[in-house]
């Protein structure tokens, strides 16, 4: 039996030492975006991406110096989107995670420039890492991108769900919105992990559809946190998405059956697990830890 | 003698074919993201940075095909830059090169995207470049990525750019902005050619510096041009950098210490050439170039 709660915080612990080297310290010039950046990188993040990378490269026995940077580069583009999304020509959000988001803290301007940089340091963590091969590296930086960016990354989605917002949208396209708004870049976290610990091709497909899935129960019990928990408790306007009709799995579904769909997507995901050669055993309770969050 | 003119020309239409073939085509979903790129990417730009790293490269002995990805490269963050620079929230221009800014064409919430996902296609299409070992992707990404950031590169430019509306700047400031803003991705082009070209050390350094020289250049031209063209000619607002106030040399040495400043950029960039013991040619005639340049 592992300690997953433990595993988390040592996790977290680990890749927030990296991200503080990796970032400028706020006494740099432009002091005023390196505050803005690290108003927002060290917000009380769960870091839920670094720890299912760790978990993933772990399995196939990645040591976690190795495994370091890359989570705290996508930690990074992670962060970069939470400041982009919240702008107020997108999301429009005031507050995160209990806070001012960083556009309502430094101005809109710095915001977006706070995103652009973070974007640029991901990158330019993965080239200087050490640790790994020039290959590895390099693959690593392509995978990123391409689950980072367009047409089949995070920024692609976030489009797709500001043309969604007022439409009527099928489950088909709810389903894509979410694995490339969310999704692919939970799904660069496990196979990043897979890739650093030397997983054959085989096993970084498999690992890629486990995180697909995960990245689906994650979005959907988002969904269901959204709808289900005040303002005060989860640090942002609750319901939001539902007022704004934006293309949510409950707002589709309703809650009972949107339940039974996180349930699947946790079976689903296990179900790829058991088809890697390797101790998966973190990464199922980090299924099982995803199903059953509340925050 | 070489024909400059036509190098540019055979440059810009190599890079051109390059993009094309690196950005999603418009008819891909998201649609509306798509278009939004290809607008701004294809909108008459001069292809500068291309230009020079093609020259540094072939100075270097580097073949065109090794290059013209990490051009395009270049010219994919140049774009993102100007995207993002002509936001409401920053520089809030309605006309580039003629025709309207991103924003103004496809809003705001789909200009951030725009440029956010040209930034993942820059890192993308270097790190897909199989025509260069993986170490020479690794050093690029590595040096093109500081110079896009913060705190020494384009980012940061920006952002002290903004800090500085409005007040009164001193000349070493006013030189600092704009060698991060506007220079560090002019000298990462030309170190790109150097390094792509397997340049020694020493050499890279000596290109830097003549960037350097030459991305000083490139901003003094553009500030006089700024203020001496019309709005018609230009397809900008012009005067928009004195009206605001900004931090522009005319505005702070008058115009015709201003020409002087442009020339002696002009000399100490070819002092830098001077150091290199390769055809130098086309690097020295894109320098003349810049000082003439009137658009």
């Amino acid at each position: 039996m592992v300690d997953l709660s433990k595993f988390i915080v040592e996790s977290r612990d680990l890749v927030d030492s990296v991200l503080d080297r990796l970032v400028p310290s706020a006494d740099i010039e432009p002091v005023r975006l390196h505050e803005a950046i690290r108003w927002s990188l060290f917000a009380g993040g769960k870091r839920f991406r670094p720890a299912l990378l760790f978990a993933a490269g772990i399995a196939f026995g990645a040591e976690e110096e190795k495994l370091v940077r890359t989570a705290a580069a996508i930690e990074l583009i992670h962060t970069f989107s939470l400041i982009h999304d919240d702008l107020p020509a997108m999301d429009d959000d005031d507050l995160r995670r209990g806070r001012l988001t960083c556009h309502k803290k430094y101005g809109e301007a710095t915001a977006i420039l706070a995103g652009d940089a973070l974007q640029t340091l991901a990158f330019k963590a993965i080239a200087d890492d050490q640790g790994l091969s020039f290959e590895v590296r390099t693959r690593l930086i392509s995978m990123i991108a391409e689950a980072s960016g367009s047409p089949v990354g995070m920024v692609a989605g976030q489009q797709m769900d500001l043309d969604a917002e007022g439409r009527d949208v099928d489950f088909d396209h709810l389903q894509r919105i979410h694995s490339w708004k969310t999704g692919a870049l939970i799904a660069a976290s496990a196979v990043s992990g897979g890739l650093i610990g030397g997983a054959v091709d085989e096993d970084v497909a498999t690992l890629k559809r486990f995180a697909g899935k995960l990245g689906l129960l994650f979005q959907i019990t988002d969904d269901i946190i959204d709808i289900t928990q005040t303002t005060e408790t989860l640090g942002k306007t609750a319901g939001k998405d539902e007022n704004a009709q934006k293309a949510t799995y409950p707002g589709h579904f309703g809650i009972e059956r949107t339940r039974e769909l996180a349930s699947e997507a946790a079976n689903d995901a296990k179900l790829e697990l058991g088809r890697l050669a390797v101790n998966t055993t973190l990464l199922s309770e980090i299924v099982d830890h995803t199903l059953n969050r509340t925050f």
